[in-house]
């Protein structure tokens, strides 16, 4: 859904994630770089108390304004802002890993940061790294970001998009039993997919003649239906119906996916569709990482976040590294103020 | 199995494949560039007039000196030869992709070239590439050079394994339709797998105390079972069998595919064995595409191979890159020189 309101400021919000993992960590870190940004207000959506500690004993400055409501985040302009969201016992959790009060705490910053994109009133959520175990041990039933914000926002479909300097990667299907992956792959899924990242391409990226390849499922692409037929069933008569759609794109495949990934590394297209998570996160990740960042496509509002977790083990120990967090946050903006010029 | 004899000189057989694919181009390429390697003899297998022909097409020196048979290939040491193998109807070959005529003279280099390793004339084998296609269009069963050199050496189970400058990595399960992944991972045939790749790089790659990482099959290695099982009922279970027979190995996983390969390619450990082809192949290939080499494990020959196709739309244009093809020559080499130190 195009955002045709245009702003002369862009609004972030940043999640600062389960206050047991890496989020507040990487969030302070990222911010503490990007705040000078002319024309853009960061509200961090976390707990004020956690932040302080937080900041203390990793000796990091903590420079941002508190705000107190949705009225005060209305009437900002530029600058580093906190809205403190008061959560049951969030004074209490330690970097123990999973614990269900961190949970709980982060599930809120979400619903608060969601609410304000859905409201009009900020423009991109960033979201910090949740565990969806410890998620699930809170009886919070999240599946992960991505499926509980479109439920959220009633959006039938979503796409999950990773963008890296050298890539840009959406997946058909994410988190999914290898065993469950070809049924779930059906024509309708794989399309949508498709034209969501065409949408994405124009909208956030400029990219009016977008060239995207399109991987197979099998080894090879299924080298002639030697290995598997679901390239001639699924992926080509979507492949099809998208390009009578839109008729200004390339679309190649279904490629073996090592030829797709080679292309997309060496720039070769400008987005590369991967029928199943591992297909396409491992080459992506294997050499984007502390880089790569998660965009959703399909909501009413821009929305990002680092490709990493909570990673509980190095959490509270200054160890964590803030680039994906970082560009998670430029990525968004860039996307608010792209899909504004259009 | 070992290769005991310690011989002066290291013989490496290389077939030339498909005469209408760039098999034989990267061949003469790649032995333009190494023929003066001492205390080794390159042998190339295939046809002496296609090899003429192609090589004034080119303008490449073709520097060859004939060999008639096995005893004269017996007697040779160093230098660069050529064992022509007569085959029907060869001369007529055109570079126009799918030929049963190439395909069945392509099968005869490689019968030549195995019954001269299988013989202990020759240390190894290296194979130009050939087509599937082919050979099934001119009846040769053929699933692909490793199953047919497998059969070939009544070898019970073979593995593959690729090379490149930044990585080994060994195939669980090789050219299947995803959908039977999951049915043919069983604990014996992970464990086998890990155990030729254990004995691999100690035999071949010097490495005695090896640290491998081993992938899950399903996102994020299952996520403690929230998306299939397979980690818990096959994986763990080969590891820790083979992890008691091999104590002085470091086997760690199962691991997200995206973090083994991360770890892989930054040097973290001496191979990751991957589930099926994709996981593996899409990452490796990514970034190993012209000094990428296959290398088959439990042959009773060294056996590599480049790890392209027939790319039978370059053939004949001088086109071809033969960077492939000399590393694997060039690994061979050095597998047999390091597995006579043993």
């Amino acid at each position: 859904m195009p955002i045709s309101k245009s702003r002369e400021n862009c609004k972030i919000v940043v999640t600062m994630g389960d206050p047991a993992g890496i989020g507040p960590e990487v969030t302070l870190k990222a911010l503490a770089g990007v705040r000078r940004n002319r024309r853009t207000a960061f509200i961090i959506i976390g707990s004020a108390r956690h932040l302080r500690r937080l900041g203390r004993r990793i000796g990091l400055l903590y420079p941002a304004r508190l705000l107190r409501d949705r009225r005060q985040i209305a009437s900002v302009r530029e600058g580093l802002f906190l809205l403190d969201v008061p959560s049951p016992s969030v004074e209490a959790v330690t970097y123990t890993g999973v614990q269900t009060t961190a949970a709980r705490a982060a599930k809120r910053y979400i619903d608060c940061g969601a609410r304000l994109c859905l409201d009009g009133i900020c423009d991109a959520l960033v979201t910090g790294p949740i565990s969806k175990e410890a998620m699930h041990k809170a009886g919070v039933p999240m599946e992960g970001h991505t499926e509980y914000l479109a439920a959220l926002a009633q959006a039938r479909f979503v796409s999950m998009m990773f963008i890296s300097r050298r890539m840009r990667l959406a997946l058909v299907t994410r988190h999914l039993a290898l065993q469950r992956v070809p049924g779930a792959l059906t024509v309708g899924r794989i399309a949508r997919t498709l034209e969501q990242t065409l949408d994405g391409l124009e909208q956030y990226f400029g990219i009016s003649r977008p060239q995207v390849c399109v991987c197979g499922l099998n080894p090879h692409a299924g080298e002639g239906a030697l290995f598997g037929g679901e390239e001639a069933t699924r992926i080509i008569p979507a492949i099809e119906r998208v390009s009578r759609r839109y008729p200004r794109a390339l679309i190649t495949g279904p490629l073996p996916s090592e030829s797709a990934f080679y292309r997309a590394y060496h720039g070769g297209c400008d987005a590369v569709i991967a029928m199943y998570h591992d297909q396409g996160l491992t080459p992506f990740k294997m050499v984007a990482r502390d880089t790569g960042v998660n965009v959703t496509l399909g909501l009413p509002f821009v929305r990002t976040s680092p490709d990493h977790g909570t990673a509980f083990d190095i959490a509270g120990t200054n160890r964590a590294r803030a680039g994906s967090m970082k560009a998670a946050i430029m990525l968004a903006r860039r996307m608010v103020l792209s899909s504004e010029k259009g």
